[in-house]
């Protein structure tokens, strides 16, 4: 996964953990493109200062994603989704009563094991 | 929700966001029915020691809660799951092709919209 989208994800799920400045600034440096030197001048900082606060949130995010492993639920209920709809759709299109029978006890071990 | 049940799943959701030892003394009061006495000849310190380590913990992992509910989102995908059993045994039981697909449009626009 690309690394910016890697972060706006973990900002999502782990935002809440961060102090109101980081997750400011890291909000406005991942999810609305401002640059160091815009970061900078509004914080009345340095731009080593932001690229500093960026590099230990970004730490901090990743330790909490090695702990809580949240992204990587999110992943798996994500490809669940599909996989239900995917079958969901199948036997609609079916029309036929054998396979929907046999596509619904498909569906039905499918919850019991991963939701 | 009872709350000794309650800060048993808290434990199980948030106990990696705390310390070894924190994580090691709430498991064993809470999960492992240890009274404050045995810890406290366990860890070697008093049992108010003891108490206050486990009220401290009880009131961090009430924290996570409430920034990344966490246990609010398990019930939901819990009530989604049972929501889902429940209509695909009643698909399997219809044995009618309408019946089927009626509730296969249901289940499409329960999981699109909810998981």
């Amino acid at each position: 996964m690309e690394e910016r989208v890697e972060i706006s994800i973990l900002l999502d799920l782990y935002g809440e953990l961060l102090t109101d400045k980081q997750k400011e600034i890291m909000n406005l440096y991942y999810n609305d493109d401002f640059s160091l030197s815009e970061l900078s001048e509004m914080c009345n900082t340095s731009r080593q200062a932001i690229h500093d606060i960026i590099k230990r949130c970004h730490k901090i995010l990743l330790d909490y994603e090695a702990k809580l492993k949240l992204m990587e639920k999110s992943n798996d209920i994500g490809n669940m989704k599909t996989e239900l709809l995917l079958n969901l759709i199948k036997a609609k299109k079916s029309n036929n009563i054998d396979t929907l029978n046999s596509i619904i006890d498909k569906l039905i071990d499918l919850v019991e094991k991963n939701l």
